[in-house]
């Protein structure tokens, strides 16, 4: 184990850390808040740790295999949300450090389940940090890293492989930094993009600039109480477009700007994502026609959800718990569905299922015909023996960890069970809310410190795939 | 495909059937009840249509390959079901032969769930006829066939694997004939050993010959409206102790059998199932000490619970969904488990899981040493890539398979989502009870026929462990 290499990377992110934390420092000063001191106070922290760290570290060797990268990753993650929930606590608005880092992880991973109660008590800057750390853990902190300082890690693939949402790393082009920034560039391109229209169509900017990151990371923090359900229907028309587009792989994207547009909807992935969207919101409007003056709202309300579902951002403009349990299986179902791998979104990932179910008709094939050998492709490509049986595993492993998961929020919270599962559901998919007492109308203040720690470790298994996070706890990594 | 094959075990299936069918005749004709009638014309009508089939199809080539294999089991069991139904349909006792179907396959797949608002309405032949389905399909119709018929199904491997639970058919002794007979063997002695206690315990003889064939077959099927409530402490004990004994792989008992102790004590699944037990019993008796006079009452319903859920029997003695969420929990989560390959229960199987969970090992320790080559083993044995793999396909299909039911009965039935979940949880894993709406204390009544029909899928899908069925299904078994 290089432990040098380790402390290197922390280092490093820590100062990014610092330098993200002059967003808020510009909000508050903006909008003359007092809380601003402790957005500053954080990043002077930040840089005092940090700096030094990466200093004394960078001497030594920083040679990376996958475990170091791995754990590298997972350590780091902790680290940004550590330090990140530290202004909520400074500032009194969430007084419960263990609170805070709830809200802080909850933010990272794009999952977006809160535990506040008023959310527009919070000052200007908190609510920007927090639907900041939204559009900085979509893409990943680490992609942005490679992109503007791409020496330090040394074009180094284990650290983008931890990171990135998906079975596969897709390698745009063939320097790790290129495709590092060209994923950044259309990530900050699309954004801008989404708040340009929404301020067109009259949302305040401020407003807009914190819900546009919330749609670009899929993350979900909305600044207000009833989430988007306040604005007007062009605007929630424009976010669920924004919810699709964010929930897209990437690839598509670089495509289309590459001029290889055949390519491009030729993507499987894309077109199956799509088609579930089409399917899932045909049902639903049909199953809620009833509830609404007319179809077309029926269809709006559910196209809203069907998208805000299944890119795990998590916003709403109206209570899905109320409606019928047709279209609450639907959504809940999306939930572990997710989105495009090379997404910002996080679920379990269309590719997954595609390559999954492409296996067992594989399987019931080799039943019939015992000697024939078919391989499994994806977009033409033949996916290989590794990649089909990690995605096996990742799904075992992803069961095992939902049950023990059931197990330990039951422990100290006796709370019905559907609130339980639908809230292990929203976290570790990091969408947000669930069902009942974790409907789109509640929040996770509910339970116990020792379950919002349990679904704090959901949400970073969520986001990083399980995998970073085994790999550091796994006692092995650190024997020398 | 080779259709006089499929055709020939139909009709010898359909024979066996109409053998079956003389106990519940015997019953009647014992009880003087007139229902007895029913019982006999469909006997008549087994052996009508039966016999000529064998006796043409006879005629033809036999050879069988797997896709034939598994499609014939498969058939088979819809047939059974169909033709075993005809009785309740005959006396009216369940006047819609959709309700007939459920509660035959809920018998045969061993599942226990019932539609019957009063069970003790039933006639004695009836109620006795719906507890040897669980008898008959506990240890499987084709294990019979083979065990007492040997020459017709051609010693074939394919047919017992179809049948058998577990991801591996344990050959205990080099013939599968004898194999077949040590199981039926092994299977008699045990339930005749339990009649014989519950008898000198003091359960009436009916009482203990129909609840002896529902623990054999962990089905659960009880002939009182409060299952097994109504009856002595003594007699829950013995039967509690029954259930795991049926949940136990057979090999482990063959293995004593023949004096090969050391060896059977050293059966990891076997080990792993009963510390899954003892961890369980302890862990719900603390959380429900408080609702019992003594911790001791505690122990005795939990152990009885988590015996009864985790072998997928399904009897129970208290409405247990009255317990705190974290007992539920583990319930809930202990019928996904499901008893030990090579036993009468359902679920996932022990042996699954343990595989699971080392494969999940291998594929962490592979991020921390990429160049290591690790094997997975059970019982020191090597699990082929050939077994892992398909275990993990199993799971995969297997949430496919739970999220398609989800969505099916929640399009008729709009029901809470726990109610929803757990049916189908407690019919795919052959168990009976789920929480809130079928609970212990409720029946399956309240669905409509529609989401009946799915259900009856989903224990068919259980208990013949997915494959043959989707075997069946699959358009290319049934090109030439």
């Amino acid at each position: 184990m290089n432990i040098y290499a380790i402390l290197y990377i922390i280092g490093l992110v820590l100062n990014f850390e610092g330098a993200f934390l002059l967003l808020p420092c510009i909000t508050a000063a903006v909008f003359r808040e007092t809380q601003g001191f402790a957005y500053l106070v954080t990043m002077a922290i930040c840089f005092v740790i940090g700096l030094p760290m990466m200093i004394l570290a960078d001497k030594k060797k920083k040679e990376f295999y996958s475990k170091e990268g791995f754990s590298a990753v997972a350590i780091c993650w902790f680290i940004i949300g550590i330090f990140g929930a530290l202004p909520f606590w400074f500032t009194h608005e969430i007084p419960n450090y263990v609170d805070a880092l709830f809200e802080t992880f909850s933010g990272l991973t794009t999952t977006g389940a809160s535990i506040l109660n008023d959310v527009e008590a919070l000052s200007k800057c908190s609510l920007l940090w927090r639907s900041f750390t939204h559009w900085i853990g979509g893409m990943g902190v680490f992609v942005f890293v490679l992109a503007v300082f791409p020496k330090t890690a040394g074009n180094n693939i284990h650290l983008m492989r931890a990171e990135s949402p998906g079975p596969q790393v897709n390698k745009l082009v063939p320097h790790l930094r290129d495709t590092a920034l060209i994923l950044y560039m259309i990530y900050t391109f699309l954004t801008i993009f989404e708040i340009i229209l929404l301020i067109i169509f009259g949302m305040p900017i401020y407003d807009s600039i914190c819900t546009s990151f919330g749609t670009a990371g899929t993350g979900g923090f909305g600044i207000k109480n009833d989430s988007l359900g306040g604005y007007s229907v062009q605007l929630q028309a424009i976010v669920t477009v924004f919810m699709v587009l964010f929930g897209v792989n990437f690839s598509f994207y670089y495509l289309i700007v590459a001029k290889k547009l055949r390519d491009a909807l030729r993507m499987e992935e894309v077109r199956i994502y799509l088609a579930i969207i089409i399917v899932s919101v045909a049902a639903i409007s049909i199953n809620i026609a009833h509830m609404f003056s007319n179809i077309f709202e029926a269809i709006h309300h559910s196209f809203f959800q069907v998208a805000s579902i299944i890119t795990t951002t998590g916003f709403s403009t109206c209570d899905f718990d109320t409606w019928p349990i047709f279209s609450k299986t639907i959504l809940v179902l999306l939930m572990f569905v997710g989105a495009c791998a090379g997404s910002t979104g996080g679920g379990i990932k269309v590719s997954r299922i595609v390559v999954g179910i492409k296996v067992s008709i594989k399987a019931v094939k080799s039943y019939v015909h015992p000697r024939s050998v078919t391989s499994v492709r994806l977009d033409g490509r033949v996916i290989n023996d590794d990649t089909e049986r990690m995605i096996s595993v990742y799904t075992v492993i992803y069961a095992l960890i939902f049950m023990v998961s059931m197990i330990l929020i039951s422990f100290f919270d006796n709370f019905d069970f559907t609130t339980n599962f639908t809230a292990i559901a929203a976290t570790f998919n990091n969408i947000g809310p669930g069902l009942e007492k974790v409907g789109p109308t509640c929040n996770f203040s509910i339970f116990t410190d020792f379950s919002k720690v349990v679904m704090m470790f959901d949400m970073l298994f969520g986001r990083l795939e399980i995998f970073p996070i085994l790999v550091m706890l796994s006692p092995r990594t650190w024997r020398c």
